[in-house]
């Protein structure tokens, strides 16, 4: 299985199988525009491996109807036989809707397109969107009606998804419209190869499909096969370079745009807009301006000047991404001033072009003193923006990580998400495996997102993915690179495809993305056994970043990784830098007191209830306590285990669980292809390696500092 | 003050300033030969430098003498006034001894070189061998004498230490030989620049004076000005690349041998010898040989053509040196062989050439089970090659580093150098101070080097120096770079300096050697304050390695240092890892039980009355309990305090005793050179951050798993 155009590149969710229900009927394509001809392409290419037929309706920029698919007599017979799929922009069919100047497919149920817009109600015109569409199966006619041609593209998709579903009995319109307009990867990917980093930072899949050793890589088959499984999960937006800008990359603004421009070339008939990651020093360091100063005249002028550059090569740029006055980047407290004086520099550069800039709230103090035990690097996103809220221009879109240390494996929701109604916010997710087993293992990573979207406060229960709707999205860090399986582990493909989708619609259920995936990527159906592929493929995923918290650090305390690759157990790897990430174990207990009553005072950051759920270990969730609390290690927990006793029991049980998924993959052999389940099985050798590592050295480490033994009498080293 | 020659680089121990009171008199040169004409050229630009002359005796090769210094005029007369130093080889001197063939120095109290020759009595020839020279003061006149060139440079060297001292009142004839025929310095640079370790691995001073990316740099003038700095403390022989050989640097023994020849040739005059390291699996990594097996005929004969060739274009190269079945290099393990068998197979092919191969001892499993408590790194040498003792030929010497582990602050001496009296062996330390602060920490190592030169055992009082100065000498991993200031520390040279001196004369104290380098490299004659210049050197230098010892790993534990890079303290950093280097810190107490009744045996390698000595807490050297033995925290030292108490003590002293160095060195502002003045500052402030890291980091440690507070009270974290 490859992509097409793309050799010995595993297929991801968009194998030729994938497209068998829509290629083996007869389509046809109302509408036009750059997406519309993407559609119809992708429509032809499934039908020229499927049989079926697919062709345009005349339309005033196509006088003849284009049709594909079979020998030339068999299309001249498809031409008058009723399509069987119809994709139509609503501009274009009849009804009230005005404007219609396109054919009808008329059958012996009448005519189910003017049934579907029909069916979509008064509703109908504007309500779809940019990107929205709708789905209906009028008799032996499945129509897919949209305002958009991204809409169209769509719900290509969303066929393509349902497979033979699609066209069963008949339905009512299903309107599907993405919950969030902008729904964004951010690549760390760099131009040069980083002496410490590599080519791209937190990388686990290769080397960059953008970039390659200072140069573009111009591999443009590869982009485009990219762009389209990014649309075929709902991303729109991409950011082409790493947060963290270099000499080189940020020369891509103005030298070196062209590089940029070629990228958006390819993406854009995937409806994929490019962002570019910008230093704020960029006038200083590009033009040798005297200063960045947000507030300085030439500065903005400087901006607004580059800005316009950017959108006259480039008129669909999206906007630029910023990581100001964090770990050595520069920003804006350089000049005395502050992060909404930043933001609205480049925000005010923008509006012109209808772009927008993506301000990260990842500010702290990253050289801090490990011995200070009164800073508290989890409220430092807070203290710098919230009292910004209100300050900053409507195009900006702060863009706050889902917890408030660093993408750990279990964090709190960042209290930033809940405390800024009057900003545009962006919810930034990890889909690279930093902190989470870098793509050796493996990690399902949507049950986790779930949790953070549905998280919910207040008394109007507002929740994380009402912020991200109504706001600026959500954001997630790539975890692709120029891997043949797209991502290293194969099962991570299942990651950035639930980014999409939950970004499109935050109350899909994990499963439920995981069945779309499974049925999409491993083609069950044609397998000897169905059912035990899926259900095995569940087995393996669902719970698996449960069982990497497990056997990684307990109760929510996070950072026990090692400092150099942030892979594998390090237990006081963090303990004594000043990264601002400890876990004050001693030999009497372990844990932060972020209390307000007797710690950092951190817990204040929250909005009831959570203000007071997490003050007390007698309401704290027992996952978050040694986020929120230092604790003896006799500490009870809810479970009615303690402390001690729960490190040594999740420890075991998390490697026992990576055992079993071990076993249960070997028995896939035979049900999916023979080089995923080879390269699967590698990697959770080396995960079961890793996770046997963890609990030995997690549970020795809590065992010399405690004395506590085993309740079981298990080895303890 | 620059080295000659040589803009920008400090002339560390040879500034002209020393060569003052040889350049200032009237010196005469007898013999002949390219080391003599290297003398000749260094007291003929002393005599440029400070208005002396220097002539060459008439000899057959050099049918008119030659003059050098003053104008025209002067020199005619100089060469018919008297002689104030005579440089002569035996065979050219009057007297008993045959071959004199050149001119007599007389003056008003008769012959002094007669004399001298005389004064030499009847152990004269051949007593001084290849490198010795006797010096004596004879009425108005200092003679040198010596048996081949190589001994009159020295001779030249040890007048320049003397300074005025030499030009005194007459003193009878005092000889000087090495102790060690062979004194070596490793450089572990690499031709290519490693992707990890660099250019220099364990480098602290810039990159390789040998190397730049991939290419020899050429650069002549430095390596004459090392070379230099070499033989005038007594080094003779130099590795030119690291012992861990990577594919570029396996090509230097065939292919690229014109790169080592290079080098070789400017050596040469300072009567120094290129070694090269060498991989095992040369014949199949650079000529696609089936096989490495020592015991294979054709592998023989590789190493025989390939040794040939190597001698037919540098006729005096040294040998090789080895790094084999260690940390990933390979070696005879992989055919089943044993390191006798793959020393000897190199040592056949050098004998023919008067070759030697350097063999390293440094042999132990890196991938080591952290949980399993019963396997010992510090065993591994010993278990390796002490059954091998009587199986090497005799131009193979076993370079053992001289503690069991690896060149740690504070080790006990590897009992291999006690278990091998069959072998040749080599001790070898670390110049480069990869373990003691890289070259950012002031750390005088003489002292420590000398405490194992000095060790002692068994009945008849044998020394490791008696070791070294009757098998292999001394060898050591150098600390040059291409930093201005050779070592990155400018007091660092100091241990370049007394690494040299101690291994031509192990008897010799480290306070002497440091005043030797002091006069050398800061001239305090010519300062205003010469006593105070001294005495504050020597306070900042004499005790510095156990300030050092102080602040970090306590009671000879070792190995808590940060893994990425072995600078800064990380007390858990190796304790979860494969290295073998634990310290087994629990609640309860610190150390690793190496006993023969309860723990891993290693005291049994050694011999009486070590292996007594270090089995019992009550006989074994505080310095070293937690090599050996696994203690309590509450355990009472020799020393009257508890060995948590211990370690509180030590940290608060160290860092306490950096803080004063610190203000000893601004007070030497005036007294020694600005640029030095300014960058020892640099360090020393580092030092001092860096030594507050230390004593806080090790000092929590102890106290969160200990809970003991400070008996006096002091702040810990």
């Amino acid at each position: 299985m490859t992509t097409p155009d793309l050799i010995d590149v595993h297929p991801a969710w968009l194998p030729v199988e994938a497209f068998r229900a829509v290629g083996s009927r007869r389509t046809l394509v109302h509408g036009d525009g750059m997406l519309v001809d993407t559609l119809f392409d992708e429509v032809e290419r499934a039908c020229a491996a499927n049989g079926g037929t697919v062709r345009r309706a005349a339309d005033p920029h196509h006088g003849v109807p284009a049709t594909a698919g079979g020998p030339d007599a068999a299309r001249a017979q498809a031409a008058a036989t009723p399509a069987q799929l119809v994709f139509a922009l609503t501009a274009t069919v009849p009804g009230p809707a005005p404007g219609f100047r396109g054919e009808a497919v008329r059958s012996a149920d009448g005519d189910p397109v003017e049934a579907a817009r029909a069916g979509l109600g008064a509703t109908a015109v504007g309500a779809l969107g940019a990107e929205g569409f709708a789905v209906t199966r009028q008799g032996e006619v499945t129509v897919v009606l949209a305002e958009e041609p991204a809409g169209l593209l769509y719900g290509l998709f969303e066929v393509v998804r349902r497979g033979e579903a699609a066209f069963g009995p008949p339905y009512p319109a299903r309107v599907h419209r993405p919950a969030a307009r902008r729904r964004m990867l951010d690549h760390w990917d760099n131009v040069d190869v980083h002496p410490v980093m590599g080519q791209v930072e937190r990388g686990y899949a290769g080397g960059s499909i953008f970039w390659r050793d200072g140069r573009p890589r111009r591999d443009h088959a590869r982009l485009r096969a990219y762009a389209r499984l990014l649309a075929a999960c709902g991303v729109n937006a991409v950011s082409v370079n790493n947060v963290n800008v270099h000499a080189t990359e940020a020369r891509l603004l103005t030298g070196r745009l062209d590089d940029v421009a070629e990228i958006a070339d390819v993406l854009r008939p995937y409806g994929i807009r490019v962002h570019l990651s910008v230093t704020f020093a960029a006038p200083v360091v590009l033009d040798a301006l005297p200063t960045a100063d947000p507030l300085d005249d030439a500065v903005r002028a400087w901006w607004a000047e580059t800005t316009r550059r950017v959108y006259a090569r480039i008129p669909d740029f999206g906007g630029y991404v910023v990581k100001a006055d964090s770990e050595g980047q520069p920003g804006p407290f350089s000049y005395g001033r502050d992060h909404a004086d930043g933001a609205n520099l480049l925000a005010e550069a923008l509006a012109p072009h209808d772009g927008v800039v993506h301000w990260r709230a990842f500010v702290y103090d990253h050289r801090q003193d490990w011995r200070d035990r009164s800073t508290d690097r989890a409220r430092a996103a807070h203290d710098h923006f919230a009292p910004l809220d209100g300050r900053f221009r409507d195009n900006v879109v702060v863009q706050v990580k889902h917890g408030p240390i660093d993408f750990q494996t279990r964090e709190p929701v960042s209290p930033v998400i809940m405390a800024m109604s009057a900003t545009r916010l962006a919810v930034e997710f990890q889909v690279t495996q930093e902190y989470t087993g870098q793509q050796r293992h493996v990690c399902y990573l949507a049950p986790s997102w779930s949790e953070v979207l549905r998280f919910g406060w207040g008394d109007e229960g507002r929740t994380v993915a009402d912020v991200a709707v109504d706001g600026g999205g959500l954001v997630a860090v790539s975890n692709v690179g120029d891997d043949p399986f797209w991502t290293g582990h194969p099962l991570a493909q299942a990651n950035l495809y639930a980014f999409g989708r939950l970004a499109w619609d935050p109350r899909l259920t994990p499963q439920a993305v995981l069945d779309e995936w499974i049925d999409l990527t491993f083609d069950p159906a044609a397998t000897a056994d169905p059912e035990t592929l899926r259900r095995t493929l569940h087995e393996v995923m669902d719970d698996s970043w449960r069982s990497y918290e497990r056997y990684s650090a307990p109760l929510g305390v996070g950072f026990m990784v090692r400092p150099s690759d942030h892979y594998g157990p390090d237990v006081d790897g963090y303990e004594y830098t000043s990264w601002g990430t400890y876990h004050f174990a001693d030999r009497d207990g372990v844990g932060v007191d972020r209390t307000r009553a007797t710690g950092t005072g951190f817990t204040g950051q929250y909005p009831p209830p959570w203000s007071q759920v997490y003050e007390s270990t007698a309401s704290c969730p027992d996952e978050l306590v040694l986020f929120f609390h230092h604790v003896p290690y006799g500490h009870l927990l809810h479970s009615g285990r303690t402390v001690i006793q729960h490190i040594y029991d999740t420890h075991f049980d998390g490697v026992a669980e990576v055992a079993e998924t071990r076993r249960r993959w070997t028995s896939l052999a035979g049900l999916v292809d023979a080089a995923v389940h080879a390269r699967v099985g590698e990697r959770l050798d080396e995960q079961l390696r890793c996770a046997q590592e963890w609990c030995d050295q997690v549970n020795a480490y809590f065992y010399r500092k405690s004395g506590v033994p085993d309740a079981q009498g298990r080895a303890l080293h």
